[in-house]
């Protein structure tokens, strides 16, 4: 140990408490006890903990290094907003070093803990689906370290978030079906943990409602997998008043509901007309090329990136934000009627 | 400084050297002047490097990080590749550490420093088009860095290296066309720089030899992106006597081709049939689902990692060798006649 410089992390470890506990205790903050003050500025004096030095020339060194924790890197997405990052921070000279959290709150902990250590200059965050805690980010917030949220974003927590409407997205999508004709319209959800599924079927009904046609929970199906999206779809198809048009709420959806389409040589959009929220290199490998509501995968990254060299350029010191990026909608031949 | 320690990287970087010169001046290599030496052994003692103690240590503690480099993160292959490696590495209670060189030199060079400064134990690497000067790696494997190169892997260099058999796939996926009668098959080739286009084609020469068709050049297109491949695909119908078979080479290439199919209303796989080099994922996407020569993605990132533990179980005294994995040819609706 004599060679690297010990940390809060160092101390916190030892004693077991949190990170953010260290830090406070370290500054005298009220909210701390008496005795676990007395107990970390023991333990940071004995290890030879110099904030104000080594810490401190340790933070302002510049790495010239981004850290990225993405719940995965699967091929729908991420790949997107990873490229969308990449554009700013490597204009800028910057590297960007990225981890997967794999949905393990466990492994978004230590991933924050890898990108400390390696003294990252900012970090962006989309956070996994098992993240309830949020006190390894709120340290980082109280270590002054710049971080911006996207897409997957925490509740209560003070921090900048880029986002996209999702639900004027969907709402934008039926009225568009609504507009060729459509009223028999079924909507395929994913994950129903995801923040996503419920702000995309909100503006589903808030369409159909505007448009005084009645919510049929037939049908609101779910696809966690595009073999559940496709033995779903298939189940649609049986109905004696089937739909006449689907979203899809993702991409892995979309191709599920497309192979039961093609299996079941339905026309679309004719018989069905199909949207959904699809990368573009993917809405167009289908025959009909897709409608979609463009999930602004790019856009998000970049303007997350903007932001966290915002922060990182202004010391940080910003009035949390949250940036809403409205989506775009593409129309293509499957609901060109 | 004082806190960190000097390696040779901080040696190299001051006196203008390689990293590599530095290791072996500091052990009295033959290859280096004398006069190298003494600036190396000087600059060492002056910056108090300290081999023995320091680097030992640094290099024993376990990181329990894994560094991985790719070129990219577009979506086609390597998601699976990292699919493949991440299953291996988090079941040893290890973390992977993902930098992308987006097909540059100096950014893989970097890549290489940053994984070196965050001491991780082992390193996996699919190389840039752009990098021809391998310095940076044989300075890794002089320093007892446990590395295994896949795919995109490096000429001349003894290290091991994971690879797919591209030639025989080729073979294999032709041969399967002629089987279901095809006699004018057309290939579309990608980036005619990278390793995987010359041996595809050498594989697609091969079985064309092998059953006495004669290579028709007009029949080897090339589509370095999706429009390119669909602009090529539709250069080739425009033939006066066009092809009744097309091999793809990538998911890229395969996109366009589908594409320019569609358009035209070609029957598939009556009028022509269609295989390509595919994600398992992708080729299910089209109408009809599309004959592939799996790239073996999961596979490669499997055993790719299955080897660098070894070395890293084994204290790195491996011999180097090379993992050559056969495709597998999955036929699907597309070349069903």
């Amino acid at each position: 140990m004599t060679n690297k410089a010990i940390t809060i992390i160092d101390i916190a470890k030892i004693l077991g408490v949190s990170k953010s506990t260290v830090s406070r205790a370290l500054k005298d903050h009220p909210d701390i006890s008496n005795a676990t003050k007395e107990a970390v500025q023991m333990m940071a004096k004995q290890l030879k903990y110099k904030p104000n030095a080594v810490a401190m020339s340790l933070r302002h060194k510049k790495s010239k290094v981004i850290g990225l924790i993405v719940p995965t890197l699967s091929p729908f997405f991420f790949p997107s907003v990873i490229h969308g990052i990449e554009n700013e921070v490597n204009k800028r000279g910057y590297n960007l070093m990225i981890l997967q959290s794999n949905e393990s709150y466990e492994r978004e902990v230590l991933n924050v803990d890898i990108l400390q250590s390696n003294n990252v200059e900012g970090i962006l965050v989309s956070i996994s689906r098992k993240t309830e805690n949020l006190s390894h980010f709120t340290a980082l917030i109280e270590d002054n370290t710049p971080i911006v949220f996207f897409d997957r974003i925490p509740k209560s927590i003070q921090a900048d978030m880029v986002l996209v409407d999702d639900i004027s997205g969907a709402f934008n999508a039926v009225e568009h079906l609504i507009s060729i004709g459509k009223r028999k319209i079924a909507i395929c959800l994913g994950n129903p943990n995801l923040l996503i599924s419920s702000n995309r079927l909100s503006g589903y009904k808030k369409a159909l409602k505007k448009h005084s046609i009645e919510i049929n929970e037939e049908f609101i199906i779910t696809g966690q997998s595009s073999e559940e999206a496709e033995n779903e779809t298939k189940r649609l198809l049986e109905l004696t008043n089937p739909p006449d048009a689907i979203l899809a709420i993702s991409d892995l959806t979309m191709s599920g509901i497309m192979k039961a389409l093609y299996a079941a040589k339905i026309k679309i959009p004719e018989d069905i007309a199909v949207i959904g929220f699809c990368e573009d290199t993917f809405s167009q490998m289908y025959n009909p090329p897709v409608s979609t509501i463009d999930p602004m995968g790019i856009e998000i990254g970049k303007i997350a990136a903007e932001r966290l060299f915002q922060r990182i350029h202004e010391n940080n010191i910003l009035e949390p934000k949250t940036i809403n990026l409205s989506s775009r909608l593409i129309i293509r031949d499957s609901t060109k009627v």
